[in-house]
């Protein structure tokens, strides 16, 4: 089974799409690049940058003579390009995407998709808080999940390449029911996500002066929720309009454990305060443990060198007004 | 004005105690250390790790002699360790602490501390997720800020010692008031920290299948949340009881907000949710702005290689049954 497509058409220039452009060309498993995307400015960005071979507005030119087809626009957009593409499609051709929710996207790309044509739904669980062409890099993925959502009734020789072409770029690659896939990323990413921007949303909203000093001393915490926050807005507006149900399901279960939590902290409840807070480092532990992430402390981040002993705060005679 | 003291008593030696031993005797700061903690076992692992000069299980004899006392055990243990130390404090004496709320402490052991010792209360916002003697090093407090909030009345020259000292480890350091800094504290550090265990908490409730792949899938956001949840249970749940009004006002506020953006998904209500991800990126912006964070990508851990291309995922001619 070949990995190499003769062309890859990425619908979609951002973060996500010139990863796999760099990766897939790193690793040899594509002959040329086609892409497209909506704005000029950001096709030129595309093309300044060297991501592909041909460069288009049109996503029904870019699709033309491609083997393999990724989606890598906000899945808000996918109607409006699979009703563009759909007629360019090739007989054979693979079509897939990365959007962060898979049935809505089953549910929108499905009707579109020609006979002959093998939808094959991805989501690569990778990403940083930049986007646009000039945030991507070839490693992104590397180590990274990458989650297919095909149908049933989808070839299986289609799903096997589209396995291997993320498997080449350094990917894990799972396949699951796209509903579980929803519900799973609910709790990992769409309510953390939705949680992080309401909190940084609060101190938004704060007097200035207080909310200065929530941002110097930021370290404390709210430094990561931000980082979260600081994700794209269009593909998370995207996420909570199209994984609704998950997302409400997941975080009326947060809201009824935040209430009793709330009320330990209103009542005083230390043993139940330190059971829960005892009980959330297994978890943590199951993490590193998956090798998820490493247990280095401080959030990841290095520490600085330390001072040089005896500098001028450090007198050891001192000579000032107390000494 | 000399930053060097004669001895320096830790009374409590986590990661914060131990820390402050390491870099206290980096930088010059101190002849000696005094280090009484309450489990002979802590006491010996100190000792192993060679972290002071004086070791015992009783805070009074660590005291004797010292001219320079820092509380680093729990809040909650506060009002026991003043109740046996405060007889033995030298006068002219520095009484100082590590606790991550104010308010609270300033009541709890400002009525034992005796005339002529000068109660200098502080906080550092440092730390990592694990604890213990052993977790802590010298270049914890390197850039970091120490908040202090001494009371109106305490010596100017007391204070600008413990400023000097805590200079010298190579933090930031910032005089408020202590309901100021409770509530600055209660969200930048306090209602994240809430946050982040009651959402792992939620996942520790899930069926046993959805909790391991939650765990696999962890990288998309939900691990941040499990590292800031995995400080140490009996520190937080002192945090908690002792800063509940400013963590209830402070939480409040913030369910308040997740109740508009919980409607916002429910009605699917685009444009809003938009508004809100595109204002919460400036927030971000002005905490890189302030040096408390770098713009690095993927929440500051580095990314792995990419595999060599061509290997045997890649056959360009194929071979295998679709080639």
């Amino acid at each position: 089974m070949s990995t190499r497509f003769r062309r890859l058409a990425l619908i979609g220039i951002g973060l996500i799409g010139s990863s796999i452009a760099l990766a897939a060309r790193r690793q040899g498993l594509v002959e040329s690049i086609a892409i497209s995307t909506r704005r000029p400015e950001t096709l030129e960005e595309a093309r300044e940058l060297g991501l592909g071979d041909v460069y288009t507005t049109d996503p029904a030119e870019a699709v033309r003579g491609a083997d393999l087809v990724i989606l890598c626009t906000p899945v808000g957009a996918y109607e409006a390009v699979m009703e563009a593409i759909a007629p360019a499609l090739e007989p054979g051709a693979i079509l897939s995407d990365v959007g962060s929710v898979k049935r809505h996207v089953v549910r929108t790309v499905t009707p579109h998709v020609p006979e002959g044509v093998h939808f094959v739904p991805g989501h690569p669980l990778a990403g940083t808080e930049h986007s646009g062409p000039s945030a991507g890099f070839p490693e992104l993925f590397v180590k990274r999940w990458c989650v297919l959502t095909p149908e049933p009734e989808v070839d299986r020789k289609a799903v096997q390449r589209l396995v291997a072409f993320w498997s080449a770029m350094g990917s894990q690659v799972e396949t699951m029911d796209a509903d579980h896939h929803d519900m799973v990323l609910a709790i990992t990413s769409h309510v953390p996500h939705l949680i992080a921007y309401n909190i940084v949303g609060t101190v938004a909203d704060l007097e200035e002066d207080t909310q200065s000093e929530v941002i110097k001393f930021s370290a404390s915490g709210f430094r990561d929720f931000t980082r979260i926050a600081a994700s794209d807005p269009v593909m998370w507006r995207d996420v909570f309009l199209t994984n609704r149900d998950a997302v409400l399901e997941m975080l009326g279960r947060c809201l009824e454990d935040l209430s009793v939590l709330q009320r330990a902290v209103r009542v005083g409840d230390g043993p139940g305060l330190e059971a829960l807070f005892t009980r959330t480092r297994a978890v943590r532990r199951s993490i590193i443990d998956a090798g998820q992430d490493s247990a280095a402390p401080d959030f990841g981040r290095p520490h600085e060198q330390a001072p040089a002993p005896q500098e001028h705060y450090v007198r050891e005679h001192g000579g000032g007004d107390d000494a």
